[in-house]
């Protein structure tokens, strides 16, 4: 076959792959509601990052008491534009799945329910975009206690303004805290596209339902998954490769709606590599979580759990005339 | 220095950088046939996700049974000249390989040889595109099985949609199984640099070769990685930094062309951490390996494996008088 | 609420936001001096790996003997320029913060002090990145040796050219290796934004600080944390999940400034998963260190480190009678 023959067979193959899209409704999204945009959503998660942290991010040279109205006035009316368009798809898509109370009441005489459906939709967008723009300001000061954890918790740390640069952790924290205000306002599929643009940045996975407290340090974060009925006191510090998950995910949908993931309660350490699971786990104000710690039940207060050092063996790989007498080792974390 | 005198010594900056090019043959590709596009092959991903989920992904509007087959139709078009493109560097990169049976066919008489070598290329890349393209439909309807097992397994998801739009485990089984398709076509590089793409998105790096069965769920899955020559079978779920991989990886080329990663039978459950190694390795049908787990052999079918719980040291950081009466903990999973 | 009386809200929001931006230092940057740009400092990442790799990464097609000169030479004179703006902003940055000497020295009489640390931060950026260029052989020549480790190491690599294309180890390693050449010239800021960007992109966080040997691989490398008191010898293979910590991070910014992290002598192999903590941990030469193994004290030269094999817990899922005799697993690694 040559480039022209494949050029010949174009047609037959669309038509090929248009037949296997109309017969599995799965997957495709024909004649429906426009769907949200996951370009545009990460791009309204890039201005609030602006809004968020003045000054550090973005190309548009030094911020001032004198431009800063302007600024964030500027940013304020573009996020309103994107956001309540994309909202307003969110809800309308939520609208019209099959058997939601909204579409059978939108399923009016002929298309009348439908535009009042969508009007009821552009109300109730306006009023979510209003209640999250009043929220910036506290979500700004708890991020404010973020960023000094950072700072405090990373001898690696300069000074707070690199924990706003570099840290992934703080960028998983931010996201997350702007996702779960579109959650509790219950805007459905935007909240988890932010998480998830966040989890592919940083490889940390904080689901949108969870409450996470005042002061959470989140280090390295690769591989952190937090699952949505989770709950995190104040001052909690948490590594890379920590798991707050559920017992048995494996049962699937037989577990929706249930509290499925464990309470981390204030001044709690959990070291790299621990795995805490379970809905009626909870880890006691103050206790320390060693690394790579296995835990599927609850941990007093005050209390620092560490697993058994494993007993090692060593293979010594030198020739026998080389060897040193035996040696011990403490593996006291 | 100043900034002036930077700029008067950067010819001779040039210049030793040209030298090290010219000396390290490992370091450079000079005079070589073009390489593949990783800009390009990530791009054609993108259009590729918007042929087997139409309607989910890009920024064209709403797709509806009238205007699909022209969507389909472009984005196929658009297809087939980058991947061809792409396809045809890659046949061109493997001939031109010192030592390849091919590099000595090319070798003709003043470049005839090559010409030649080049005209099989490009038939043999229309040849592997029209192949690609007519299993489209037979990938979408596993995907459609994916989709299906990703709902089913995870009491947070809404609906499918969810599962298309948000879920990292998804998008990377997605890239693998076209990534495979090219792997199996014998198609060189370009498989791998598709699936890298979908390991930095996601965190979860699944090599083309790998062979996965019908309806894979994985999870969160940051962590998580699938080797070359592992073996999955149905209903297989997989959960956040589990290590499908080889026992003594370290050996390097010596292992190369053997099995060297474990078998999954049917309706296996591999929860988050558990660690599989080595190519006897066999996980027998309807198995549950517990988190954190690490194996090395095989497991017979319908067989629950967990770690013993691992005995915990607990110190009581409260004043004496403060302390409860001990307490035990319970660890089974 | 309708849209319009959201946009009618809007000053009022913009003006509470810009409130709690007056109020927080912290989280602001206004009427400071210009700040580095992650953008143009990734920008810049990507223009050096055309350096590092002549032939491999961007779309300016065949590079031949006669054209590299001019092809690295424009891409030099472009990251003179922007290299000279990021270290310079990051040297005035510095220079800047409250209570440095060269802040003191800045404090002259009406904005002279100033503009004299300017000058002096604009010769101090020009002779860095003299130097810096002036590395660049020798740094090229270090990652041709990474890149044969990774060729080596790799039974699934084809051929050293794929390593380069696709092996997010040698990504990570290649941007570490640059940025801890400015983190050797004093430059603030800069070096961790380079690292963290290569974390995103591969899920390896490794410090600019660390002190990585020759001939690194790191395989697969999601999860991998290399901390930034870390001293790595030569020929050292590590695997994902692989922890180079701190023992007790907690513990935050009293241990700044201190050797928190293990050193790893030559020819040390460390598989997936495993955890070694400790500023006076001390891996001897050619010691193996199996996966999953948690390590806080030294290990002596040509050592094999594994866990025990855990006692595993064995439930039969199936009817008594189907199941056959017991079976005993064996777990050397």
């Amino acid at each position: 076959m040559d480039r022209n023959q494949l050029n010949q067979r174009l047609p037959d193959i669309v038509g090929a792959i248009v037949e296997s899209v109309r017969e599995e409704p799965r997957m495709q999204h024909l004649n429906g509601v426009q769907l949200p945009s996951r370009d545009v959503i990460i791009d309204s998660i890039k201005k609030l990052r602006q809004v968020l942290f003045p000054g550090y991010f973005g190309n548009r040279g030094v911020i001032t008491t004198e431009n800063v109205t302007f600024r964030i006035g500027e940013l304020v009316i573009e996020l309103a534009d994107q956001l309540y368009g994309q909202v307003l798809c969110c809800l309308r898509y939520q609208k019209d799945l099959p058997g939601s109370p909204a579409d059978a009441h939108a399923s009016g005489a002929n298309g009348d329910g439908m535009s009042a459906a969508c009007a009821a939709c552009e109300r109730h967008a306006a009023q979510i975009l209003s209640t999250f723009f009043d929220r910036i300001p506290a979500v700004r000061a708890m991020l404010a206690e973020d960023v000094q954890a950072a700072f405090d918790g990373d001898p690696a740390a300069q000074n707070t303004d690199e924990t706003i640069f570099c840290y992934p952790g703080l960028l998983a924290i931010s996201v997350q805290r702007v996702a779960h205000e579109f959650h509790m306002l219950g805007v459905p599929l935007l909240p988890r596209i932010m998480t998830e643009y966040a989890h592919s940045l940083t490889g940390i996975d904080i689901h949108p339902g969870a409450k996470l407290g005042r002061r959470l340090f989140i280090d390295h974060g690769t591989g952190v998954v937090i699952g949505e009925t989770t709950e995190i006191g104040d001052n909690v510090k948490i590594y890379q490769g920590v798991t707050l998950g559920a017992l048995a995910p494996g049962f699937g949908q037989a577990l929706r709606g249930q509290k499925r993931h464990p309470t981390i309660e204030d001044e709690v350490t959990i070291y790299a590599g621990a795995t805490i699971l379970g809905g009626d786990t909870v880890i006691g104000r103050g206790a320390t979580i060693g690394g790579n710690v296995f835990i599927t039940s609850s941990v007093p207060p005050l209390t620092q759990v560490s697993g058994e050092p494993p007993k090692l063996k060593f293979r010594d790989r030198r020739p026998r005339s080389m060897r040193q007498p035996d040696f011990a080792l403490d593996f006291q974390i």
